[in-house]
């Protein structure tokens, strides 16, 4: 039977990154992938990237493509009622941020692993992993040409996203905690062929709920707008898309460009947070572990911090079979797990309207944004959540 | 019958302050009060003056006992189960924060009242004020020996507190609101006989709940527990208190000081705003218009920020006809108002406890403690709010 020191379910931001994460310090590793190698280039899902994750790509040369193509921002909007401002997140944190789809990352993430001589199986559906209690893992999966297969390996980490049933495992342990949150509010999406209506994104908020406007390119554009989550796609007309574009955005000389919709969706709003994200040699590392709501951008952004604990710690057991990193995965990944939650939230419920929660809140929220955006401390403390933390650095 | 400018229904910090600042531009006013003096000048309740309060004070000659006596701090503490951090508020804004009781406070606003020659009438209960859609009101009032008077003025005042009647024909116009919120804690508050346990402020959050540990003087201390809003005086034996004060406190060092408990009450938490604050010639002013929850320490700092704005309004329209100020009193007054509901409904939140909010809003909670703690710009922008903005300033 085929032996791996680090098996990877999924080749999301999770997984690819810690299998290259590893790379870089000589631990070799196998990715399993359900879906094929196009489909996960070309799915559309998150777009900001924080700075760390930005130097991390840049010191492990994968960020060639990014550096000559991202959309490299200084400043986000904030809008109340069609009026603007700028929150200056360079002048403000010493950061920019970056758009850089997540397709993006991942096709850059794929091309680098398999130049390094790495392995990826795709449509490749890992069907069981079991033994992780003891000193190896069996991992059966089912191979693109449907075969049954096995393959051993040291320990095995469950980056496969928000539906793993890995967390089952890690959650009969004593004292383990899943936590969730739900919002009573959804995103509805819309990818258009069309201008730009602004190159700096735009969070904004009106009576009739959010709004957000990014780009993807100058020619293909991001909207959402607040909606029920209860919506489906066919109960937004294009006429009724851009007449609430246009109530909640268009303000003070600025008009959404419209354009030609080629996809709708609704986005789920949720939180959720697994602790620990580990058990014997099974470990969870991104989506797996914990669900963010869109607002704060930090989806992938806390899968690579994930593995910026979890790939150092791998090493230190598999070279030197010194454990304390290892053991301390959960530890150290929780806290920032819950900042993030944290900062999402908030961003979130500032943010959205929710006429339910009655008019107290919906003036006293007025009042903090009013707060934050009148106050350069507000502002920055804002900023600093937005782009984001540095990256754990741990030496291996 | 007698008449006055402006007749001004109580004396507590909103009228008082009201009635000195008119004074201070040639305007003069009736003061009635139900109470007695002694009353007045006896009932502990705020206890925190914002730096605006204190130049006000200044600039009119009110401050000397203040200068010489209040406890003036540069910092307040954040304790997270036992571990404190330090707001240092005099660093972050320039400003510090003057800890100086409100019957302080009303004892020399009376006296400047009476030596400047002004008219407080005490044990003196307005009845009915009338007339105010028209161009003269009626005040109806019982003496201190139980005559029946009436009196009449330009503009009544309703500086009652927070049962104010007065609301009620404010609310009938068009378009009024009453927001209202209430949280589901309370605090358990004692004064107790005995040593500093510290001389800054410490705002403590705990599993157990929220405490707070004050200081009147050397010898006399002001703590509170966070309780549930039905609780009662004898539910809480001083054993009880004590061993609830340790556990949510105690730590680093520290030991809350015990001494002689000589006085115990339950203080609700409640906010609400009326909005507009006037009807012709009747005006709202201080928690006849408004009531924020204890925790931001604005209930005398916003009464004092009306009347900030009702003065210059009155003394215009008085002396020059001039009626611009007065009409957009409330357009003026009530986005501070909201400003302060914000930031009392953000500093309860984020520090009591409450177990039945869940598992994902208890970790949010502190994950936001945290981020705010551990960041400069988060400190500055929390103490900015604490501290407070100036007052608004008009010429007349
Ligand atoms: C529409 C959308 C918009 C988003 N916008 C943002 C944003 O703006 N900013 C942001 O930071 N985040 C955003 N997110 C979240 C972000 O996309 C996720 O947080 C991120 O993809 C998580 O990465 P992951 O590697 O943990 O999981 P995933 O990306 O979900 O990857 C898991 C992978 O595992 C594979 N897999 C699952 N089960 C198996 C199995 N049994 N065997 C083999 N393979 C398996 C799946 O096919 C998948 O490719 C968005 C998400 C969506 C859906
Ligand atoms: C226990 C306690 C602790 C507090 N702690 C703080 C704190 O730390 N910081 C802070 O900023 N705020 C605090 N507050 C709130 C603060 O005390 C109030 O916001 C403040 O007193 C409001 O001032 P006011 O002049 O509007 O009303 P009040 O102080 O209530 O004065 C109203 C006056 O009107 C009189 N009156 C009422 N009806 C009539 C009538 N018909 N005729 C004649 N007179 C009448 C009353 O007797 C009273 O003296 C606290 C309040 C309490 C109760």
């Amino acid at each position: 039977m085929t032996h791996t020191p680090v098996a990877i379910i999924g080749a999301g931001p999770a997984g690819l990154t810690l299998s290259h994460l590893l790379h870089q310090h000589g631990v070799e590793s196998v990715i399993f992938e359900s879906r094929s190698r196009q489909d996960v280039e070309e799915t559309v899902r998150a777009g900001v990237l924080e700075q760390g994750v930005i130097n991390m790509m840049r010191q492990t040369g994968v960020s060639e493509r990014m550096d000559a193509h991202a959309d490299i921002d200084d400043a986000i909007d904030i809008s109340i009622n069609g009026s603007r401002t700028r929150i200056d997140l360079k002048e403000l944190t010493g950061h920019q941020m970056a758009v850089w789809a997540q397709h993006e990352y991942l096709t850059d993430f794929i091309a680098k692993r398999l130049a390094d001589g790495g392995t990826i199986f795709f449509e490749t559906q890992v069907d069981d992993a079991d033994g992780y209690d003891g000193d190896k893992v069996v991992i059966d999966y089912t191979t693109a040409d449907g075969r049954h297969e096995q393959m051993t390996a040291d320990y095995v980490v469950a980056a496969d996203g928000s539906k793993s049933p890995y967390r089952g495992p890690i959650l009969e342990q004593d004292g383990a905690v899943r936590s969730r949150h739900e919002y009573p509010y959804a995103w509805f999406g819309i990818l258009v062929n069309g201008p730009q209506t602004q190159k700096e994104l735009i969070y904004a908020t009106h009576e009739e709920g959010f709004a957000l406007i990014s780009t993807r390119s100058k020619d293909v554009q991001r909207y959402y707008l607040q909606c029920d989550p209860n919506d489906t796609v066919d109960q937004w007309s294009d006429e009724r898309i851009w007449e609430q574009l246009h109530k909640r955005v268009d303000g003070e000389g600025l008009t959404v460009q419209e354009g030609e919709i080629f996809d709708k969706s609704v986005l789920k709003f949720r939180s959720a947070v697994t602790d620990p994200m580990q058990r014997g040699r099974l470990f969870l590392a991104g989506d797996a572990a914990h669900t963010v709501p869109p607002t704060g951008a930090k989806g992938l952004n806390l899968a690579v911090a994930d593995v910026s604990v979890l790939a150092p710690g791998l090493v230190r057991a598999i070279k030197r079979g010194d454990n304390d990193l290892l053991d301390n995965y959960s530890a150290i990944a929780v806290p920032r797990i819950w900042r993030a939650q944290h900062f999402s939230y908030w961003m979130s419920s500032m943010l959205h309207s929710v006429p339910e929660q009655g008019y107290f809140q919906h003036r006293r929220r007025l009042a903090e944004l009013e707060a934050m955006i009148s106050s350069e401390a507000g502002r920055r403390y804002q900023a600093e959540q937005y782009v984001g933390i540095d990256l754990p650095k741990f030496e291996v």
